[in-house]
């Protein structure tokens, strides 16, 4: 039998090692022939823009490698929402019409919560249909927020992104003997996990993020102000780390109340950190700045965790074993077996339990005042930040695999 | 003798390398006994300040090399403009009294245009009063705006954090089927190199960036859009690398805040990328993001280049030469005797040339219509961001020196 991979969502820097695990396990595999890609996800395959990779990845160790250090896609995105079968099952049969065309008996779709959806409504359809091909979730996000999976892939790279920088922008701001507010924003619409690997900045020298803002915990501005101003008194800088996505207590996000508009008169949307600053200039008129880390937190790659790279990597390969043992409708997970010293296992999860679902923060995991986490969170987030891959670099910058990034 | 050296301006991810190299050549000297460390640069010697830096790195191998690959500033920062002597003599006779206390023979201040500044007024000081006290220059500036030195330190780590950066976002935008802009926005007030530096992210399948803007050319909107429409239509994605620093025909600074200044009365920037993405969003409608690389271009020593600070740390060393040498009002430089192979040697340079002035881009390394650099550009640039130095780890981020980082 072929195979089909295709990736969907956001981009990680894990994502591409899940597909070179997935290409690496098949190659290996005797019962699997043909491997194909589908490009832009979902979207291209009903596009039928599928291209061959065993030519230019079969028994080359060395493009596998750069593979797995590439962030982004290698085969591209979408963001595409199959509709339900009772709506409309067109796009469903396209899908099948592709499968017998290539010969597909298995096929891996590498993605976050809304990916995970269409594995689950293309692996009930082909169930359905009776047709025997395997449906594989395999995971991804850097948001950490899938259900019935300790941790997902991407978010460790993340996470060291987010706790490097934030230990940097700390050392920028020690250097000047002046009162010193920096509000770093982290991305994470619901979930605070980003926001909360912050704290892994911290060490016997740097006390910084002194302040963690998440999503799970309601936002109050005099709170802020107040826990700001306590810490400028003993400490002179403030670091505060926050999601995008914090809300007021009545649910609405603090972002949306940043709406000003400029000397023409356009309206700007201020982002989070900029309300923030805003709240801080106004409130207590120190120096203070505002710092978005951007798309950069899911694209650096060359600060990726070595843990991630490899447990990504796996859970492609576990995705195979999955599919060749006749399993269906299911997503590779980590189970965490061991805290310290830190173990792990792959196993498997039904996609309907994970699928629009998202997983957040224990409250427990937050201090009680709300703007900071537990010893307990930072032993879960420590383990995924731990070892530097070996990025090939060729001209003082990081190799990536740009050919086929670069698509239309 | 004993000797003092202090830290000024704003931080870089080489200028703990230079304070290294001066320390290791100090440390190697017979001749010199005590190295003394100003904290927060003259400010802090003015206040008596100062701490003894042999005890922890002479004789100590380890932590000398940790300082080499720390960001941002050992001994801390100020922004203290010396008055002139013909203003008020108070500072420099207060100096002057350190300088006694401390048996200082050799005074080393690393910094850039100001500090330099600062040098110059000092160095004439002292001659004027007839005291034997060597004072010398370590250039130090992400922006490589330093008159009579090849490039400056800070600025090859810069470049090569700015060149991986939007490497990685533009791996990140090529993901989705859609016509984007992004619009990357990067330091740089007076003088364009860091801007020039992302052209270094092209590879043979990675044209992005495509369209680059620097101070030194007067920006046109309408060229801009008329550009980015153009780019769109042949490759859907255009990545663009902007100076936050440029200025319309008028001579005004295009973000929409440049209207406040510093103590130096240097005009503060912020916003140029947001007033180009208004732009785009206004007059072509299609998906646009604007990111600002921020502080983390001259504090992300993780992404540091390898090249950058081994000189750094030379210029240290030869700073401490130039003294011993009976050199004053000099500052410690590079000069590039090769371009292919890339040699270089160490210099001196009279500090009143350098003082107060800006090196910009050459008019002929900017393409004529203003929006791209030459390859002669890419020439100069492509030495300084080679090497990746080896960053100490400890559980999973980079292992810099922060005990003293961190000052009040």
């Amino acid at each position: 039998m072929n195979i089909l991979i295709a990736q969907s969502g956001g981009p990680t820097a894990a994502i591409n090692a899940s597909l070179a695990g997935v290409m690496k396990a098949a190659f290996e595999s005797l019962e699997i022939d043909k491997v194909y890609g589908g490009c832009n996800g979902i979207q291209g395959i009903l596009e039928d823009r599928i291209i061959q990779l065993n030519e230019g990845f079969e028994g080359n160790e060395e493009s596998l490698n750069r593979l797995k250090m590439t962030p982004a896609m290698y085969l591209g995105s979408c963001r595409y929402k199959m509709k339900s079968v009772e709506e409309d099952t067109a796009d469903y049969d396209r899908v099948l019409e592709i499968f017998r065309k290539y010969a597909i008996g298995a096929f891996f779709y590498i993605g976050g919560n809304d990916s995970m959806d269409t594995v689950d409504k293309m692996s009930k359809y082909v169930e359905l249909k009776g047709v025997d091909v395997k449906v594989i979730g395999i995971p991804k996000t850097i948001d950490n927020d899938l259900m019935m999976i300790d941790h997902t892939p991407g978010f460790g790279s993340a996470a060291k992104y987010i706790a490097t920088s934030v230990r940097e922008i700390a050392m920028d701001t020690y250097i000047y003997n002046m009162d010193t507010v920096v509000i770093v924003e982290i991305m994470g619409r619901n979930a605070g996990w980003l926001t909360a690997a912050s704290a892994l900045a911290r060490s016997n020298y740097n006390v910084a993020p002194q302040l963690i803002y998440l999503p799970e915990v309601a936002f109050n501005s005099d709170d802020f102000i107040w826990q700001v101003k306590k810490i400028l008194f003993q400490y002179h800088h403030v670091i505060v780390a926050v999601s995008e996505g914090i809300k007021d207590e009545s649910g609405k996000y603090i972002s949306a109340q940043g709406t000003k508009t400029d000397k023409f008169g356009h309206v700007m949307l201020s982002g989070t950190g900029a309300v923030l600053k805003e709240l801080v200039a106004e409130r207590i008129g120190c120096k203070v700045r505002s710092i978005e880390l951007n798309v950069l937190q899911r694209a650096a790659a060359h600060c990726a965790s070595a843990t991630d790279l490899e447990e990504s990597f796996e859970l492609g390969c576990n995705g195979v074993k999955l599919a060749l043992s006749g399993k269906t409708g299911v997503m590779s997970t980590i189970v965490r077996t061991g805290d310290n010293p830190y173990t792990i296992e792959y196993s498997s999860a039904k996609i309907d339990k994970i699928a629009n679902a998202e997983k957040k923060i224990p409250r427990e995991w937050i201090t009680p005042e709300g703007a900071d986490v537990t010893t307990k969170m930072i032993e879960y987030l420590r383990p995924l930040i731990q070892g530097e891959p070996e990025v090939p670099y060729k001209d003082g910058l990081p190799d990536y695999i740009l050919d086929r990034v670069r698509r239309k």
